[in-house]
């Protein structure tokens, strides 16, 4: 590493940051919605950045959309009917192909996305696209869900985070319209931010969901490219708990799905659910001030 | 965060970089055996720095040294004589105080990591040193370690990374001599650096236990100061499986030792077993190619 490499880092939060060496800017835009980058980096090869903050890498894309997918996916007996919100990328699709669904519609806001991933970062689709299964309509996810009551089996929020475009997808009235937009024994899990740097976000999706869900749980993992590595999903569910789920019934369908992963089995399913006490902490006193880093109760 | 913002970060690796705002350098020195270093950071508060690596700060100290700590001695019934090798800044033996232990001796070799950790980071002994049952030994652990036969229930080792002073504590040899200091039914747990940017290190320490231990395990914890966060412990036992333990009996230890954890429960016992599958695999193959940085088999 040279003094005149260049970097890329998400903006410091709490005077913590990861950055990563560049070796080269392949695309730069301003789209309706955001801006929009794709970085060749060393650790992670190309990395497809929106105002600023990473969505997606080659090399750890597999982490993220393996947990977003599968968990649900595999806590449903049949799923055949599935919504993806934002998910541009196409990493959620691919995953989600791998189980025998009958429809999948992609509501993706900005459709430069879906080009610029199609164009430079092809691995993360791998032609997930291009599946006869598949519709994309180019619309705020939100509207569209509204307009749909008792649809769908999973509804997947594959989102920025919860400022610019995505806000919506974190408000209270969305977890409501999600409720209705799904079946009796639907599921919904969302992307909720990093349970240690984005604790407000965490805190508060845990508690939207759970004022519409019977069942809520969030669950965590390892993303190296996301700030702070460790990341937090939220679902919300009609039915199923994933987590009453036999063990032997998760393996059998993981088998029968002939669903293949690198990070998600059906250890990794559980063990994803056991929140340590320093963040179940968090969750348990709403009025709690989540302004201060919570990593600071030792001592 | 302005533009003459101090950071300090660990030499990147594979192009990955983690660093930290800086309000003051409170301490710094070479020592007979390494540079050390205290900074007072925004993220961590103050962080004790040996050769340049993160080794402990005030705000996340709990989640390292608890599950050092807690797994292994929760995984036998009655810990009585501990040895901790490093781990001079105390942590480690501010957890153990809370088992019901006869005697711990700790050799670390340089005393001033211990002089300067009590003066600059009294937090994270917070007293332990002073403790009855507490003896230190400045000395090499490698060959206090290797005078001792058939003595230790637990044998800890905190050490730095294996470049420099702690070379010798990740030799098959070191091992070897463990086991022979630990009785019949003793626990051997070492810290093995991050499963994904510390790939050769976590695999041949894995492999290197195994050969002398009949039960080697390997387990993960988050350590938000650490390069990658996802960090990695490794376990030999000559008879207790920490994955056989019930979770009664696990449950039923905790309560009757009355041990008190933010990171470390029952649950998140059972779950830091739970390997993915990508890193599983890096043990498979012992001649795999280990140079190439691990998350790389997406696309």
């Amino acid at each position: 590493m040279t003094e005149e490499s260049q970097w890329f880092g998400e903006a410091p939060v709490y005077g913590f940051q990861q950055r990563y060496c560049v070796r080269s800017c392949l695309h730069s835009e301003v789209t309706p919605f955001q801006t929009l980058a794709v970085l060749d980096t060393i650790p992670f090869g190309r990395m497809l950045i929106l105002d600023g903050a990473v969505q997606v890498t080659e090399r750890d894309e597999f982490l993220y959309h393996e947990m977003l997918v599968h968990v649900p996916m595999l806590s449903h007996p049949n799923p055949e009917r599935i919504l993806i919100i934002g998910g541009g990328d196409g990493g959620c699709l691919k995953q989600l192909l791998q189980h025998p669904v009958i429809e999948v519609i992609q509501a993706e806001i900005d459709q430069r996305v879906v080009e610029i991933s199609k164009a430079l970062l092809p691995s993360v689709a791998a032609n997930a696209f291009e599946d006869p299964r598949v519709s994309i309509v180019f619309n705020d996810g939100s509207s569209f869900m509204m307009k749909h009551k008792n649809t769908f089996d999973i509804i997947l929020v594959d989102s920025t985070d919860p400022i610019g475009p995505a806000e919506v997808l974190f408000s209270p009235a969305f977890y409501i319209g999600a409720f209705a937009a799904l079946r009796d024994d639907g599921i919904l899990v969302t992307q909720s931010g990093s349970p240690v740097l984005q604790v407000k976000e965490f805190v508060k999706t845990f508690h939207s969901v759970r004022r519409s869900f019977p069942v809520t749980r969030q669950y965590l993992a390892p993303i190296f490219s996301y700030p702070g590595t460790l990341w937090s999903f939220t679902l919300g569910s009609k039915k199923y708990d994933p987590l009453q789920l036999k063990i032997t019934t998760l393996k059998r369908r993981i088998m029968d799905r002939r669903i293949r992963t690198h990070h998600y089995s059906s250890d990794v399913h559980t063990a994803s659910f056991s929140l340590p006490p320093f963040i179940q902490h968090l969750l348990e006193d709403e009025a709690r001030d989540l302004s201060a880093f919570p990593i600071s109760i030792s001592g």
